[in-house]
C-alpha cells in the first residue's frame, strides 16, 4: 500500500471499502417520500405537501425563547438572544422544532465549516471529498463509527490508558483491541513511537500475530483522557507516516483540543499569559497555542477527527461533529438515519443562536472571533485551575518528600500523579485502593487510574496513578483543599 | 407457555432471557468511575469530586431561558417560563446542562409516571418490576429496542403496510420479517385476526416453516401509518391473549395515541365534539376517547409500549420514553449507556419546564390536567382538519363517480384513499405513478402506499392507495385545495 490522494469519490471507495464493516454491508434504508423536486411550477400558486408526516409548526407549545448568554465564563454579564419561529432567519425555530435533516442543520454546519477551516483543522485533500456531520456528542459519534467500520475481524490500536467507553464500543462490535505503549512523563509524551512501530512492522512473529494487522489507531492527541499528555507535532507527524505505512486509518477523538494551555512556570506558578500582560491573540493562539491536529496532515483521506461542544458549550446540549471523506461520511449517514436520526434540533438551534449572538455583528468573521474569544477565556480558566492544582501539589510535604510524581498537562482538564509505592508492600492495585479509602476518609475523590487500563496486565508498570479533575470543583480554594487532603492521604499511608 | 404474571425480577429473566440479542449477551460497560456512596461524613465539610470529567457549570454560556409557552395550539398568547442555573429548583439548567444520567432525569420520568398513571396506560403488575426509560424520539427507541432483542435467529411481524425505517431497523439486526394482512376497511379495522391466528396455528406447515416462531410483533395499534386505522379494544384483546399462547412480546408504537377522534358526522361533517356544546372533559377524554392501550392489558411483562413528544410537544426536541418491563429496561439502559449515553439534555429541560408552566399551580394534579388540556386541543384541531379532508373528499367529483373509496381514520395525522383501478388497464404500480405524476403537475404530493409496503408481493391487493396528511397544511382552506387537485388528477386520468 501507498499513500495516495484521492481524487474522486471512486478512488475513495477504492480505498476504504475494506474499512467498513460486514453488518455495513447489510444495512439498507427504505425511503418511501419522494425525494425529487417536483415538476410543479404554476405561477405563484405553491405545491402542497400532502406526503410527510409532520406536524403543523402552529401545534408546537414554544412560541420564542429568550436565550440570556453571558458574556464570559464564570461572570454575570448577559447578552439577550431572541429565538422566535421567524427568527433568526437562517435558522428558526420552526425549523428547529421540526422534522429534519439526519446530518445537521446546514447553517450550523456551514459555521463549523468556516470555523475549523478558520483554524486550520481541515484535511489536505480535496475540499468536495470531505464533509461535517453532526451527532449526539462524541460518545455517540465513536459508537456511530465502530458500528459502521469493525468487526470480528478488525482489530483497533489503542493508548493502553484511554477514555473506557470506548473500549465497550469497539468490543461490542466484536473488534479486537491492542493497547499501545504510552509514556507517562513530561519528555515524550504519550505513545511509546519505537513499541509501536516495532509492532507494527514485526506483526507476523509479535504477540498478535493471531489477528487480522490494525485497521484503526483511536487516539485522543491532546489533553488525553486519563494522562492529560498532548503528542508532540513530531510524533504526530511520524503517526500518520507509520497510518500511511501500514494503511491503518487515524481516528482523532479530540474534545479537549482547544483547552490549550501555556507550559507551567515554575519559577511563577501562577503566570497565566491569557490574561497576563497583552493576552494572547486569536492569531497567537491559532498559530502558537493550539497543536496541530492529524486532520490537517492528511492527504490520504485516513483521518477521522471527532470534536464535541460538551466542554467549550455544555455537555447538556449532546451535540458533537465529525469530520471524515465522503465515502466514510456517506456510511456514517446511513446509519445515523437508521437509528437515532439527527440530534436534538433545539440543542443545535441553541448552539448556532448563542454562538451568533456573542457579537451583534453579522459578519462571519466577527462571529469566529467573538467564539474564538470565548473558547480563549475558557482555556484561561482551565490555565489558572491547572497552575493552582499543581501550585498545590509541588508545594505539598507528600511530594517533597517524594512519596508522588507529577506529569504535568499541557491541556484538558486532567492532571496525573504517580505514587511511589514501595512493591514490596503488595500488590499495587491493593495499595491503590488503600490509599483510596483513605482519600474517601479524608474527604476527596479522584479516579484510581488501574480503572482506565484496558488491559491491567499490559500496563502493570502504569497501574500507579490517580486522575485528579480541576474543572469541577467550584474555587481555587477548593482545589487547594482537595490536594491538602490528598498530601493528607498520602502522608498517612506512607507513615 | 403458559402465561404467568412475574413476581420477581429473576421470574422476569426466565421468562425473557430467550427474547435477547445474541449481540446483546456479548455487551458490557466497563465503569472507570466510583458509585458508591462515599463513607465520607465530617461536620460541614464535603467531599471534594476530583474524580467525574465534568466541565464547572460556570463555564456554560447560557446563563438562563426564558420560554415563551403557547396557552394553546396555534394561538398568540404566551405565558413566561424562566429557567435559570438554580430554577425551577427541582430540575435546574445547572443539572441539565451538564452530564446526566443515561435514562434521563428522575424529576421527568416522575411526571411521565404520575401521567401514564392517571391515563392507565401502565402495566397489569407489580408496579416494582417496571420502568420507565426517555431516549431520543421513537426512532432511536426502536432502533434500541431491536438491537437489544432482534438477531439473525429472530423473527418479528409486523402490518403489511407499516413504518418503513422499522423495517430498516430489524432487517439490519439480522431478524427475518413476517407481513400480517390488514383489513384496510372501517369495518374490523388493522391486523387480519382469522390470518393471523391461522398462521400461528399452523406454523410448522406455513409459508414460513423454515423460520423461528416469531418473537414479536410491531404495532402501531391507533392512527397506524399509514393506513390512519385503529385496533378495537376485542381485537386487542385477542391479539393479546394469541401473544400469551404463543409467547410473543407486543411491540406496541403509540406516536398517534392522544390524537383521537370522536367519529366523522356524515351529516354534519364539522362537528368537533372537542369544541362544540360542552366540550369533552379531560375524565371522559381518558374514559371514552382514548384508546384502551395493550400495555393497560399487560399481566405478564409482555408489552413494551413506545410514546414519543414528537407529535404532541415537538419533533425537534427528539424525546420519547419506553414502558417495559424490567428485565428488559436493563438490557435498553446498558445498550443506551455505550450508544448514545442520554437524551439532550436541554430537550428534558424544556419539555419538562414547558409542562410545568401551563398551569401555575404546583400540584401534581393541575399539571397534568393543564397537559391533558394542552393535548386535548391539539386533538380538538387535528379532528377539525380530519373533518375537513374528509369532507371535501366525499364532495369530489371524483369521488362521487366512484374513482375512489376513503377510509375514515378516528386518530392520528392520516387518511388513505385507494384508487378503483381498472386492473386489465396494466400494473398497479404503473397507474399509481401515473397518477401521482399527474397530481404532481396539479401541485399536491402524497405518499404513494405501495412504498410503505413490506413485501408488494405480499400486499399485491392493499397498494392501489395514496396516504394523505392533513397536519402539514397551513390551514383549511389549503387542505380543500389540496383535495381539488387531487380529485383534478383523478379526473384527467380516468378520461
Ligand atoms: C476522550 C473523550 N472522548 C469523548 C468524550 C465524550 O464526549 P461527549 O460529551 O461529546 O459525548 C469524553 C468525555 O468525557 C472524552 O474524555
Ligand atoms: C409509527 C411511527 N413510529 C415512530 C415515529 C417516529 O417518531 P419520533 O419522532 O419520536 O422518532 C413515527 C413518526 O413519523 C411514526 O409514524
Amino acid at each position: 500500500m501507498t499513500a495516495q490522494t484521492p481524487q474522486t469519490y471512486d478512488d475513495l471507495k477504492e480505498i476504504y471499502q475494506s474499512f467498513i464493516s460486514r453488518r455495513d454491508k447489510d444495512r439498507h434504508m427504505n425511503i418511501f417520500w419522494e425525494t425529487n423536486p417536483s415538476k410543479f411550477n404554476n405561477g405563484n400558486q405553491s405545491l402542497i405537501e400532502l406526503s410527510g408526516g409532520m406536524p403543523n409548526e402552529s401545534f408546537f407549545p414554544i412560541e420564542s425563547i429568550n436565550l440570556n448568554i453571558l458574556t464570559e465564563p464564570v461572570s454575570n454579564d448577559t447578552i439577550p438572544s431572541i429565538v422566535t419561529r421567524e427568527k433568526p432567519e437562517i435558522l428558526s425555530l420552526s425549523r428547529t422544532l421540526q422534522y429534519a435533516l439526519s446530518e445537521g442543520f446546514p447553517p450550523l454546519i456551514e459555521f463549523i465549516e468556516k470555523f475549523i477551516t478558520k483554524l486550520n483543522n481541515i484535511p489536505l485533500y480535496d475540499k468536495n471529498l470531505w464533509k461535517i456531520i453532526l451527532a449526539g456528542g462524541s460518545c455517540d459519534s465513536l459508537f456511530k463509527i465502530f458500528e459502521t467500520c469493525t468487526d470480528e475481524n478488525s482489530t483497533v490500536m489503542v493508548e493502553e490508558l484511554t477514555f473506557v467507553p470506548v473500549v465497550s464500543n469497539i468490543i461490542n462490535t466484536g473488534a479486537k483491541i491492542i493497547p499501545l505503549k504510552l509514556n507517562l512523563n513530561n519528555k515524550d509524551e504519550g505513545i511509546d513511537l519505537n513499541y509501536m512501530e516495532s509492532l507494527l512492522s514485526n506483526w507476523e512473529t509479535g504477540p498478535y500475530k493471531h489477528l487480522e494487522r490494525p485497521k484503526f489507531l483511536y487516539t485522543i492527541p491532546t489533553g488525553q483522557n486519563p494522562t492529560g499528555l498532548t503528542q508532540s507535532v513530531e510524533k504526530r507527524r511520524k503517526i500518520y507516516k507509520l497510518a500511511q505505512k501500514f494503511n491503518f486509518v487515524i481516528l482523532e477523538d479530540d474534545p479537549y483540543g482547544y483547552l490549550k494551555f501555556p507550559k507551567y512556570n515554575h519559577e511563577n506558578p501562577l503566570e497565566n499569559p491569557y490574561k497576563d500582560g497583552k493576552s494572547i491573540s486569536s492569531d497567537e493562539y491559532i498559530k502558537n497555542v493550539l497543536m496541530k491536529s492529524y486532520i490537517s496532515m492528511d492527504t490520504d483521506g485516513r483521518v477521522i477527527r471527532f470534536e464535541t461542544f460538551s466542554k467549550i458549550f455544555a455537555p447538556g446540549m449532546r451535540l458533537s461533529f465529525v469530520i471524515m471523506n465522503n465515502f466514510f461520511y456517506d456510511k456514517f449517514l446511513k446509519f445515523q438515519e437508521i437509528s437515532t436520526r439527527q440530534p436534538s434540533g433545539i440543542s443545535q438551534q441553541i448552539v448556532y443562536s448563542t454562538i451568533h449572538s456573542m457579537t451583534s455583528s453579522k459578519d462571519d468573521k466577527d462571529i469566529i472571533e467573538s467564539w474564538l474569544q470565548w473558547i480563549m477565556k475558557l482555556a484561561c480558566n482551565y490555565t489558572e485551575r491547572r497552575n493552582v492544582m499543581l501550585q498545590a501539589l509541588y508545594e505539598s510535604e507528600s511530594f517533597k518528600i517524594d512519596q508522588f510524581s507529577i506529569v504535568e498537562p499541557s491541556a484538558g482538564m486532567f492532571i496525573i500523579i504517580k505514587i511511589n509505592f514501595d512493591e514490596s508492600k503488595g500488590n499495587i492495585i491493593e495499595q491503590m485502593n488503600k490509599v483510596f479509602n483513605l482519600m474517601d476518609n479524608n474527604g476527596v475523590r479522584a479516579i484510581l487510574g488501574y480503572k482506565m487500563a484496558v488491559d491491567q496486565e499490559f500496563s502493570k508498570d502504569h497501574l500507579n496513578f490517580f486522575r485528579l479533575t480541576y474543572s469541577y470543583a467550584d474555587n481555587n480554594n477548593q482545589i487547594k483543599e482537595a490536594i491538602n487532603r490528598i498530601n493528607k492521604s498520602l502522608l498517612e499511608y506512607f507513615k
